[in-house]
């Protein structure tokens, strides 16, 4: 998607350890008209039959709630703490980050998925694919057909994109980046 | 707004300590028709001139994104922890939650808000007001205008509003619930 590949070259930053940030227009502040240009992309890259999209906290929620307004259907995030508004049975998975150097779980009330739920997965960034990879988890327990995943930016050196799509898993980006060094990003 | 009061008492589930459930409609799985509505509500009750948007990772994500999508303004999500995607120089205040019985603090990028920005504080609860307390610091401690602060639930009788508006700021809540107990919810 040219607008988000354009508002990267010119607003993201690079830090060591592959992070791109993107803080400016994505997942710190965000800017609604290319968050409602977006929305209305995963519209047309996934026409096929959605009932239920699913995120997990936090900065997959803004992008989750602008695509879950445009396809008019509910969503879902997990959560990453069993916090106490948090009640009754629970699907859970472990999932690692690479970002934050740990180990956490994530969980989602098993009344919001349900076996004749179609769902599609919602997250900024794909890298190794450890987040994704967690809500596919919590879907399969659930039962729930999953239609595929679209994601902001994926860091396709990363191989997390590929190695899903590798076990038919129909993972799209609207940005896709295939190499990042201190002072250039290039796109596929 | 009469929807969400509907919605409460059909849906909302209490538990001990003051915890209202709401997980299926508003904030694990999000209705998108009555957050769109909510949205125009805010609008309809903040007609003055605002700049942007600024709310607290997670929950309070989802309604800040409806909204700026609404008003057509950048929003800002104060950061939990200040992770590795957050650079620069930063704005933070100490917030203490009730419901997670434990201090945190909170974060906004320097570069996200403005002396020259007019804000609009959202959020999902308004108990205590601890968390709106701690955004607005943040706010001032940027020289940022608060234009005032919308919340989707207010539990009247934990008096963070009351306090709030007794001090001069413009507080105001989509539901307003003055009682609760374990069989019945009163609104204002």
């Amino acid at each position: 998607m040219k607008e988000l590949e354009e508002k990267i070259l010119k607003e993201g930053k690079i830090l060591p350890g592959n992070v791109l940030l993107v803080g400016s227009f994505l997942n710190q502040q965000v800017d609604v008209a290319l968050l409602r240009n977006m929305a209305k992309e995963v519209k047309r890259l996934f026409p096929q039959e959605i009932t239920k999209i699913v995120t997990v906290e936090a900065s997959g929620i803004a992008f989750a709630t602008a695509v879950a307004l445009e396809l008019d259907v509910p969503f879902v995030f997990a959560k990453k703490s069993k916090a106490s508004n948090l009640s009754g049975a629970i699907y859970s998975a472990e999932v690692y980050s690479f970002t934050h150097e740990k180990q956490y779980k994530i969980f989602i009330n098993e009344d919001y998925l349900k076996p004749t739920d179609k769902v599609l997965i919602l997250d900024d960034f794909l890298a190794k694919g450890e987040a994704i990879r967690g809500l596919i988890a919590l879907i399969e327990q659930s039962g729930a057909t999953l239609v595929g995943a679209a994601v902001e930016i994926e860091k396709v050196f990363q191989n997390g994109g590929n190695s899903l799509r590798a076990e038919g898993y129909d993972v799209k980006a609207l940005a896709s980046i295939t190499d990042m060094t201190d002072s250039t990003i290039k796109f596929n």
